[in-house]
């Protein structure tokens, strides 16, 4: 299993300290994933609210059986398996491991007990820091770049984490608190503004230099390639709740002319008649929170809608989502390192024009965090795409069907993990993610 | 709300110890139930894995419930409800009692936590003696059928929690061991015999004395009523699984000659081609039990078998199943005080012929106990029945279509709980009880 | 194959004219058969408006099916059949003889051409005349009762040719109509009252006598037995619509308290809001009949009830159904030669006290013809029972599950097909037949 | 309601015989469809064989039914509608035209007759006559466009009338045959080359010049743009059957490395072994056709597989599937007017390297006609697409999404109807079109 830009490099180069960072890199992240299961009870770990949902104890185990697997299973010499069980259990996917436990029957796995899969995290863990203590001083391309991916899958389990938690906690009529967090001060968003871009024969995607220190990038990323795009507008902010509830208002969920036909069989299908976690009462919308029930903000970016709501949503303003490229053309000029991420610990869209104080304006606010912003690109391979060799194939390629592209991360993104050529993909019907709209129209 | 029988009773009985007593078996019953989670982890208290079982939490609140709102609510005055929101969580079925969490919703509740349940097990019980102390001396006849209904409540759920830990465990590829239990020395049961039975213009069914020391029956099992019998044999005892074995040796599950219509549907849809927990090896046939995964002995009882299954193997033998009616008439005179139930802590069908030692011999083994038996009888009202008054009116006869009567009940029933006359039902396709089959024909 | 009674018949029995009059019967009940889909086009053959329903072109196919399967093929040596797809095409659900077009796919099935299927119904009808008339004056027993099983089979069918045409053109929006009949005159159907039955230990059931001109019937009538009764009353005429407008007025669709569970169930999932047929208007209450869309007359039977809906209405009323038992016996005595059967062309319920000038008033009206009455019995076999050996075995017997026994013919039944010991069944949810309501009570 | 390009086009220009020329093509158009019904018999216009696919009789009207709508309400005054229930039911998807039908009960419409829908295309075929002979000499683009829109509409419907006919035919056990067409003769197809295709900056799509004898073409044609694409190779001519069966002999259907995850999931969900249609005997493979059951001939092209198929078999190969620009490109160069079309009364796609003699052997053969050919592009708005106004609007863009492009035209295309522009889409799993397979890799 060789990862691409695995071959051909020099033994002289400055190697001396790579495990000690990777080793800080990969402590960092396994024990993030474990402070957001703090809040959880033994009771909250094994159950699983819907079929794209999984427990949270399935979520620490799996990202745990990424690393068994994938490092130290082929790496360590006479490595002693934590249980042989749980490659059946905790594989996701990947046929090429063998079989698995079906997807929507992830939840009927009270045993392995939480200590037992905690203590395999440590298991596991302690195998690693030994791997990669032994390691220090040589240049094992390989297992760096396993031990990066690894870490990457595993924020992407942080993410899963906090939307799974969030479902599950909604689908228990007490509505249970995951942490108390003090709601924003409300403010006005202002008006959103339509930003001209400039089209032409221009390039996205990325293409790795093959250095050892290049920033890290998932083989969907790849390769940095032509596109030709013609003038466009992109909005200066994320759609706001206020926003959204005029669509509400104005009867949007009961004018299949808004609608993709698809989507407009699922709104009837499936009752919709406001954003997933929404809830009229005689208050009012009210929405579900990780900080509980709340009182929906006008001011707030809209999430936790679907690509068809944020396609009709889009047609009732008489505009388009942006395509994939054009977001990636306008976000790599407009990206900021501050934002509302996951280690904000707020879990929850702000406002999409919240700034830190000193920020300096930019034409497009919050293109990284708060929210995902759908777009109207299909998930596809990029022209020469090339999926990563063996197992780690089956990462991102097979999915490449039925699937929208979002791009910019959420609050419930990690910070590190996101940038401007970064693809996520969900299918068209999928609202658990915190998943927003940002507006777009051709040029003239 | 009134039950039958609870009125014009004087007040010179002798009733100064009746609370005590009360007390004391509601001590005893509240107590078996928490006895029987004793193994289960905090992990396996919540998960549902089917629509027809219910997690262990939700089955020690409900029967915590069921005293709530139908003894402290009504009869102690400014009483403190533990949690207001329990009685939505924790209703099962009770229309006349408000809305309540969808039957295939319970297993979402990762909150309340176990021991939130608990505590509400303790609150209530807290609150029921001191109700009873209150009363000694009185003749509340109300109270007094309340709480033994709710016991013999408390009863039957006592053998679902057994009956879906198995198949949660089963569900489970790791197969867990609730308890381990030496398997019992391998009995030749011996021959099957048909037993012949006299009809004539009988009687069955149970008419209370109204006396308060009547022994409890359930609203369908009364009033006691004629019916005419034909002459007929029944077996001297249930079905082994060697016997069984044969019939799916003969292709028995291939040739729709020994089904009924809807039972050879059900067969092709679900794959059936054994009871349920049996899984064909290289080892031979292997079965969950409450023990885990064990080799079947030809020489124990069959069971897990449903109605279709029970009558498909009946035809294969050339023979029928018995009616309710023939059962009890058969069932009364033989039933014996000891055999293989709850209380014995097996969990697990034996012999249908191992007695106790110098125990004598009955015509018919293990009528009560080790296996429930299939009749051929639909689940109706009894000529003359009358629902409970009340929300008690729900506890019974609104099931009364398309469910078959099982009797004699099983290695999971609480020894007290079970009579001759007593009724349970389920649909025909119903597989996770301890079910199993006594054969019988007619008498030329 | 050897239908009951087929045994040790003297050959001196006056047999001279048993060919012409069987034969007779024969044409008479084949034509009839055809004369109902006189009024269908060529385009309504062969539609499948719902699984349970048959396209006519199929049920003329099939009843001849019958004929050529059991009569002809057995009996006539070198017998050419007429195709060989046909024995695949048009058995019903009989096992023993081969597999079958799965139900839910008899609509697909365009060709063979409605005139071939004509040609079959001629093709097989000269073979039968051929047959019956080279035995002439001989006793072959088996044939005889063959035909004459295969002539109440037909008329069975005759029944569903109506019911199921009835059900597709209501499932066109064009609501076509398939025979103008006249409004009958509305009538007043009088106070509806409670007769008192005396009950004790009766018979009911038929034993025939293997004489050869026994009447026929079907085995599942068979045999005759003992029952015990206590005393009941039964309603003097069946509900009328404006009776049953009475409970939904009162909502009792809305009421889980009058409903079985499986019931209120099915109200729910269903969305029912009164019998099937029956659309709320600006003009109030319409309903589908044979003769188009009509105003819902108050005076007529109510029928195109399930028996959810029957039992639901009964408890609504603080009444009950009567069991089949109760119903034999009150109707045994009642019965009337004259009433709405198929033969009056009418295929619509009257008011359920309509009579023939010059009858005498009997205390049960109607308890044959106009509306099947649903009993709470589900189908079970008698004491005793025996199906029919071979392929006639399948006829009956393997229904005897999840459905409820109706009695006392419909609107749509052939007059000489109906007796007091007929016994329908069809399960609890079923509409789309004649079926209505008569209530019954307790004694006391 | 305008078309495109139907403004400020000046009254000079030579109108003169255009009612005429147009009217021509409408009556050749309209009598193609009536043709293609010539070989059903009245039973096979009614009947639905699955929720995609509507009745021959459906297609008859619901072409008619667009021309009443579109062109007669709207520009003849006072026209007599010839049934205003029709536009109920025989309305697709036009959500603005009110509402219709649901699209899975199509096959309950036993009425109206069959005689009555050619009445209907009568009476609306003679109003169009009269309102274009009304016109001549005028220069009205409007109804000009809108006639032309309905003829490609209808030409629509002649293909899918062809497939839906084999689907229905096939779902008889008995095989009806369409036509009789002598088997072609068996060539050997000749290797597959990669052909080389120089990329760069190139242009996709139409832009009508918005003169009136342009070639019509569809919306979602449009408009031209620019595109950029790297060197690609695609593959000289289609994949035969023979080619397929190596993939299935050689365990594709069985190995899900091959697939996408959920072309996996249909693999197994639907027991997928094979393209639709084919079935194994002991004779071989057979498969239906229009003519019939027959042997599944190894030369002719390969087609009736999904998406999921072409894309697995692609990956199979080491390939891939073309995108939509890639096929356009190279097909615009290589498309021919000869080829197997639906005027060749085949019905059944031939060697993939068939040519009329005489005819120059171009780069990539057949790209029109023969089978469509899947693309790995998902359908989606072309850059600057603008949805035609008013109803129109929803004729394409809203299925714009869970679809896949097919390009190219197939053996039931009309040879007028197709053009290398031409999109045609499905979703991923459909494979009851005439949909086959092109190869293409990139070029290094």
């Amino acid at each position: 299993m060789t990862l691409p830009g695995a071959k051909a490099r020099s033994a002289q180069e400055p190697w001396i300290d790579w495990t000690r960072v990777l080793f800080a890199n990969y402590s960092k992240v396994r024990s993030q994933t474990e402070n957001l299961c703090l809040p959880l009870l033994i009771e909250d770990y094994g159950i699983q609210s819907m079929p794209d949902m999984s427990p949270p104890k399935w979520h620490l185990a799996h990202t745990t059986w990424f690393f068994e697997t994938f490092l130290l299973l082929p790496h360590v010499k006479n490595y002693a398996v934590f249980d042989p069980a749980y490659s059946f259990l905790f594989n996701s996917y990947y046929e090429s491991q063998g079989s698995r436990v079906e997807r929507s029957r992830r939840g009927l796995l009270s045993r392995p007990a939480v200590s037992d899969v905690y203590a395999y995290r440590r298991h596991v863990d302690e195998a690693v820091a030994q791997l990669l203590q032994s390691l220090a001083g040589t240049a094992v391309t390989e297992i760096r770049e396993t031990v990066t991916l690894g870490l990457h899958h595993e924020q992407q389990h942080q993410e899963l984490l906090l939307t799974d938690i969030k479902h599950l906690f909604w689908s228990n009529p007490l509505r249970p608190v995951y942490h108390q967090h003090r709601l924003h001060e409300v403010l006005n968003p202002g008006p959103l503004e339509m930003v001209q871009v400039a089209g032409g024969l221009l390039e996205v995607g990325v293409t790795p230099s093959e250095r050892p220190d290049d920033p890290f990038t998932f083989d969907l990323e790849r390769p940095r390639h032509k596109i030709h795009l013609s003038d466009f507008k992109l909005a200066s902010r994320a759609v706001t709740n206020g926003e959204y509830l005029e669509f509400i208002q104005a009867g949007g969920y009961q004018d299949p002319s808004f609608w993709l036909s698809d989507g407009w069989a699922t709104v009837k299908a499936e009752g919709w008649q406001a954003p997933l976690y929404w809830e009229k009462s005689t208050l009012g919308w009210q929405m579900m929170t990780l900080s509980g029930m709340r009182r929906v903000q006008e001011s707030e970016a809209v999430c936790h809608v679907s690509y068809y709501e944020a396609d009709a949503y889009a047609r009732f303003r008489g505009k388009r989502l942006p395509t994939e490229a054009e977001w990636e053309v306008a976000a790599t000029s407009a990206s900021s390192t501050v934002g509302n991420f996951m280690e904000s610990s707020v879990y929850h869209p702000i406002s999409p024009t919240s700034r830190e104080s000193g920020e300096s304006t930019p034409a497009f606010d919050q293109v990284l965090g708060n929210v995902w912003e759908w777009t109207s690109s299909p998930f596809q391979p990029y022209p020469g795409f090339r999926p990563l060799q063996g197992a780690f194939g089956e990462y991102n390629g097979k999915f490449m069907i039925n699937q929208m592209v979002l791009r910019g991360g959420s609050c419930a993104t990690p910070r590190e993990h996101i940038r401007p050529t970064y693809r996520n993909f969900f299918t068209p019907s999928t609202r658990w993610q915190f998943s927003g709209i940002r507006l777009a129209s051709d040029s003239t």
